[in-house]
């Protein structure tokens, strides 16, 4: 990706993902997210429709807008490729700090 | 829709709508947006993707979040009622009242 829309993963902008239902039907969640040598990590509860969602179907659309000036955007289309354990909060606690400014 | 959806939906909040591609795999674009008796009204050109997709598939996902309160969103599963021409720009101008305070 390039520069600018790593940035735009970088900073305070919640971030848009699209899921697949079971029947197909497209389900839209913002999240908060980060980026990380060369992916896009988000956070999100085991067991929550998203989740079970890119279990079943791993294909996924992604948006981000900048807080500070809405014609400064990207939109991704892509698959998920890998679902990391978070149980020690470590990721969560890293897009706390990004989103919030505090551990 | 109850009216603090309603609110969120008449507000300067940008508008995430996913759509189907093709191969059934979501697509996403930030958007303007209005609610206007019992709908919301989403103005986009024709040709685009989100046009193409939604002529072949009508389900969506809408989403929107309060630029003031991030806790204050909404998700919408559904499918899209109507097309309506817009070649006059009556319902593109009302847009840009609403985000851009300006006629």
């Amino acid at each position: 990706m390039d520069d600018k829309v790593i940035k735009l993963f970088s900073e305070k902008n919640l971030v848009f993902i699209a899921t697949l239902m079971k029947d197909g039907s497209p389900q839209l969640s913002p999240v908060w997210a980060n980026y990380e040598d060369g992916y896009v990590l988000i956070n999100t509860a085991e067991g929550r429709i998203k989740h079970k969602n890119v279990l079943r179907d791993p294909r996924v659309a992604v948006s981000v807008v900048s807080k500070d000036n809405p014609l400064d955007m990207t939109t991704i289309r892509g698959t998920v490729d890998e679902l990391i354990p978070d149980y020690e909060y470590k990721h969560a606690d890293k897009l706390t700090k990004q989103y919030m400014n505090r551990d």
